[in-house]
């Protein structure tokens, strides 16, 4: 990558980490961040994963569909980040293939 | 980079994939995936997330510790790929802040 492109590619990162904040401290006010999770570890795990290094390594280089991904994102980024109130993994295991049919 | 870097990358980015199908393989057969996680997702998951992108960004750009990114990947492993034999979360969230004082 030319120079040029790469600082613009870390100015791009640099933004897009700084628009996250407002985000995170919303969800960090309501109470509804992880226990134990910080605001700043939220923030960083979230930029983390919802970057295109990701998207790149999934749907580009591992051939999942961007429909895929963006389910497994949403996700992982619940499980993440927020305080658990889904039902219990227990029953959602007992069958795993019914609700892709 | 130049594009003989970018080749090699490439290959060990590769290799590294599949040097990962057996200790996948062995936790399928053990029945230690998570319920609904198919072999290949399991893989490609693990492939990513020990992957030299996520370690850069969190060590690198965002400043964390070596420990602090070990601690976290083998916390985030588990919990993204094996099957939950961990406290109840119901019992972990109800007081978010307790364990943090």
């Amino acid at each position: 990558m030319a120079p040029e492109l790469a600082k613009l590619a870390q100015q791009r990162e640099r933004l897009r980490y700084e628009k996250e904040e407002g985000m995170i401290t919303f969800l960090c006010d309501a109470g509804a961040l992880r226990p134990g999770l910080t605001h700043r570890t939220a923030r960083d795990i979230f930029w983390m994963l919802t970057g295109g290094d990701v998207f790149r390594m999934l749907v580009r280089e591992r051939g999942w569909s961007p429909q895929r991904y963006q389910n497994w994102l949403a996700k992982t980024l619940v499980h993440s980040l927020l305080t658990q109130a889904r039902p219990s993994p227990k029953r959602l295991s007992s069958r795993p293939e019914a609700r892709t049919r």
